[in-house]
């Protein structure tokens, strides 16, 4: 008998050789037919294999990371061997899980080619291969056998794969009339797959070297379910309406030229405006929360990266240094902020009495991404952090995590990101010699993150391990509103630079300590959140925040005049209005800017230019009736102050 | 005869061979004791040079450019001479006059040095030989002749420069018993000389090279009055009082890391704060300009810059391309703002009707300098321009460059800066070829700054062959509140960027058009404007602008939890308001502040917490009497108000 230990530290006793499967069907019949995979001691495998020594085991049903990763795998050997049928002679490179589906890079027969029109013949064949129930048979080859079978084959990309592995580390799986080189894990049985769409076609050189061959990727999308296919294209097509990528550009936000570079957005008035609108909103939270702001150069001396060790982490692959006439002086392209934060505190000697130190700035950082990385605002290669650094002893870090808190959950609650978790990155706690700083301070730090995430309540869930070597941290991840998630703030300990920079406070004792160094940055970068929050609110953002607060739609040209002295004065107070002067029918011109969005039309006409005020219609709601210009302003004033939650 | 035109186009004739004292003797006898050098056909001579031709003339005095330069030029001679007197073997490299005064560097014999200690003997030997009227001999030598002089007198730092010359080229200046290698011009006779002192010593390799001999380089000023002199210590003596790094630094306004880099400021809290204002300020200026604002990454690749013509002008001598892990991808630190505009303004198709369009951006942009050129804020190698270009048709131009004087002179206006000129740059009207753009364009451009200037009766120099290849600007030099001219705003008018990146409208006659562009920053830069408004104000900032407005003066620590409240609901109706707690007397801390200069003391003592009061005082001007807080917050807003003019 071997003892096997849930999650849940609950422990059973099974005999060996039993299957994942089987434990699943010893809790439950219902529970045995949803189970994927399993992770046994840390090790993700197929669910129907043996178990032969005490374990602990994680069952992995479709909800979960790991049991999406086995069936989309296993997707992309089904699509494989459809290709083969249809495909005759067919060769295939590698076919991964990915985040969202599967691809499978292949090179097609000379003379055939795929096409999207292809798509419903393929997914109707492997929709046919997986209806087979066919049970994916895993095999250990030698490197000897598995070359022999993929030289017979007369697959020469699986042969240049196999040539570079280690003999005895070489496994096989296999489905109905399919084998592939494969380390696993997979379903079960091809039959837990009813529903499966083919979603794009790209190209892709062999092993990403633009010097081999390209070959043709195909990318598809499979699930348990038809309901479930269904709801996942009805979000791509809602996701699609919302890439912030199209609504920037129609809203005018911000652009991108080849003559600039790839990846470094040049952001239009109506974007610089709304990203100036954001930023204020969070200087005037962080001034509330004793921030103080800083404002450092956009570069440094390559040796400020030695020290920090930035150097060593980006130099390679990122911006190479800049020379300058000056013999041996080089300079580098900012990737964070940290380091010059660090020599600002380091500008005067600091006493105990003077933390916590709350350095902010909206700081602008470049780092190298490879062009096909690149993607609208949220892949970019020079981006604003909404960054501080907060310098405090130990025993302030519980303090300030939660003030941290704080601004980060005002935040999501003031731009309507209701659903969020968190995650704590803790150290492994059986390699503790990989981190840097006492381990006391640890002890401390950990407790505190823990503690803070505790008092405020927040969902959360904890990492070992996953902890960066110079310090424990939280991050906040939000789902938006189709459902995807996505990485916003992060607040991050650091022992290290603080170390690397020699920082120090004379302490109530009157000798020298080291500060902590807290990094946060709530929105994460400007760039990054914008985008998120386009694709949230599909564009239409909140009053506070909306590039066109307020329409002045004429009933007639005769009112045009009284129509710009409207717009001028609420213009004047801040009130962000345009006019639709157009020469068309009233009835028409609501209609127009109700599908524009605009939250508020004001309606001027011979009445209102006599008593001179304004009919309101806000979108989507229809009259509020007539208001004195001033009325309005106010109004509006307070439906703004309400959604900062003054 | 010969003809004699002067600068009010009046011709007169004179014998061949006058000589510009000659000249000025026949306008006044007063006039000619003044006159220090003269200009003849645009070049600058002697003023007892004769003169054989027919010829224009501008006679410098004391008051000009040109004659300071003689004045102070000759001034070094004789300092050389008095060091040769006093220093026996000493040798000689240059001596030029600078900006204010001259310098001589020295190689002074084995075994001597010098330092302030020395400097009266050594201004009492010039003083001496000055009383000698001796009048300064032009001579002209042979190559051979001018090597032998120098050869003879055993000075290997002329025959260095001698042997560099060519032939024919070569003059040397005599006065009493010292000669020098010269190209003038020089005062009639060193009996002008009334008033000298030296400043200071500093290092200076031989030509600049640090691999060659360090000479000590004597700094000293002249002038024909001692009045003159003494006004100009007192100046200086303030000045160093003023001096913004001095006054940045006990401000905590800004800091300078070794670890960041030479000439790369980093703002500290107060001085971001400041700086912060500063922006708003202009922001809202800009913004009821029909300003719109964008923003720009700090880099693009080098083929912006070519297309540009920045790379070919700051190329070499700049921060070099910054490479990338891809092949052949190169970016550059940007030099300047307005290749990114132009990308921007090209994002989409223009007509007419969209014209004017106005960029405005805080650009941070970076251009080497050479260490030793470096100086506090004022010479940086990254600076913030409170930049943006006006893409305008030609018809638009008066009327854009009128409205941009407006925002200029509205600044200098409400930050108190009443004494300033204009200088107006027009193209070389002999030398049209020179210039970019089509003649009618700058006909337009030229009328459109002269007829702009007039209308807003501003003071202006005209300086033809002063304009930009690209076209014609206007500046604004300001002095400050020690006399000293500080040029800070500029306008420039441009044809040559719209033509490199190709930027269109579509006119009324529906036809493609190249708008025109303008570059202008009021302040400048961030930098350099703040660092001229430190010194101007000593550092006593208007009241909208300075870091501290008020401070509480407790009476005493039972006070202190009332003090805390004030400051408290000061701080946030947003007047920027300090404790001081301090246990000291109340006399004693209303002096200490009045010695700081914060704009308002705020007294709190029993009666003012009993009747939650404070008793105001402002500084410099005494009690105002007691108020609420909200009382003085309104008070203090009121005069900000006012302050800016609103």
């Amino acid at each position: 008998m071997i003892k096997i230990t849930f999650p849940d530290n609950s422990v059973r006793e099974y005999e060996q050789g039993v299957s994942s499967i089987d434990v699943a069907k010893s809790i439950s019949g219902g529970l045995a037919k949803q189970i994927i995979a399993a992770t046994i001691n840390g090790e993700d495998i197929d669910a129907n294999m043996p178990i032969n020594q005490d374990s602990t085991i994680q069952l992995h049903k479709w909800g979960s990371k790991e049991g999406k990763h086995a069936f989309w795998h296993t997707s992309a050997h089904i699509m494989a061997e459809a290709l083969e049928i249809l495909y005759p002679g067919v060769k295939l490179g590698i076919g991964p899980a990915i985040e969202n589906g599967f691809y499978y890079d292949i090179d097609l027969p000379e003379g055939t080619s795929i096409s999207d029109k292809d798509f419903p013949k393929i997914e109707k064949k492997i929709i046919e291969i997986a209806r087979g129930k066919h049970v994916l048979q895993r095999t250990e080859k030698s490197k000897e056998e598995a070359l022999e079978y993929f030289t017979e084959k007369g697959d020469e990309y699986k042969t240049e794969l196999i040539s570079e592995l280690e003999d005895g580390t070489i496994t096989f799986y296999s489905q109905n009339n399919f084998t592939d080189l494969c380390r696993g894990p997979h379903l079960p049985n091809t039959g837990l797959i009813k529903a499966v769409k083919l979603l794009n076609i790209a190209g892709a050189f062999w092993r990403g070297d633009e010097k081999r061959k390209q070959l043709t990727r195909v990318y598809g999308i499979s699930f348990p379910k038809q309901k479930l296919l269904t709801e996942y294209l009805t979000m791509l097509e809602e996701a699609k309406k919302r890439d912030h990528r199209k609504i920037g550009k129609e809203l005018e936000l911000f652009t991108f030229s080849q003559k600039v570079g790839q990846g470094l957005p040049l952001w239009l008035p109506k974007g610089a405006m709304l990203r100036e609108r954001l930023e204020n909103f969070l200087k005037k939270v962080q001034k509330a929360h004793g921030y103080q702001p800083v404002i450092a150069p956009h570069i440094g001396l390559k040796d400020l990266y030695v020290t920090s060790g930035h150097y060593e982490k980006y130099g390679a692959d990122s911006f190479q240094p800049i020379n300058t006439p000056a013999e041996g002086e080089e300079f580098l392209l900012k990737p964070m902020n940290c380091p010059h934060h660090c020599e600002i505190y380091k500008h005067k000697p600091r006493s105990y009495k003077d933390l916590p130190v709350r350095y902010a700035e909206f700081g602008t950082v470049y780092r190298y991404e490879q062009s096909g990385e690149l993607h609208g605002l949220t892949r970019v290669r020079g981006f604003t952090q909404d960054d501080a650094h907060i310098f405090c002893t130990p025993d302030q870090l519980k303090d300030e995590f939660k003030k941290v808190i704080d601004i980060v959950l005002y935040i999501f609650k003031t731009l309507d990101f209701e659903n969020f978790t968190t995650q704590i990155s803790l150290r492994d706690p059986n390699n503790k010699d990989k981190y840097i700083g006492s381990d006391e301070n640890w002890q401390k730090a950990e407790a505190a993150i823990l503690e803070a995430v505790e008092e405020k309540g927040l969902k959360t869930i904890i990492e070992e391990g996953e902890a960066a070597f110079y310090g424990p941290k939280l991050d906040f991840m939000v789902k938006d509103a189709l459902g995807r998630s996505w990485q916003l703030g992060t607040i991050q300990v650091d022992y290290n630079l603080p170390e690397r920079f020699e920082l120090e406070y004379i302490g109530s004792d009157n000798k020298k300590h080291r500060p902590v160094m807290i990094h946060r940055a709530p929105f994460g970068s400007m760039e990054r959140f914008i985008a998120v929050l386009i694709e949230h609110t599909a564009g239409k953002f909140p009053l506070w925040l909306t590039p066109e607060q307020a329409v002045v739609l004429t009933i007639s040209e005769k009112y045009n005049k009284y129509a710009e002295k409207v717009a001028q004065e609420l213009n004047i107070l801040d009130i962000r209005t345009l006019i639709d002067d157009r020469n068309e029918k009233i009835g028409r011109k609501i209609r127009d800017n109700e599908l524009k969005k605009i939250p508020y039309m004001l309606i001027v006409g011979e009445n209102e230019a006599d008593t001179q005020t304004i009919s309101v219609r806000k979108q989507g709601q229809g009259d509020l009736g007539t208001m004195k210009i001033s009325e309005f302003a106010t109004y509006i004033n307070n439906e703004v102050k309400k959604e900062l939650g003054n």
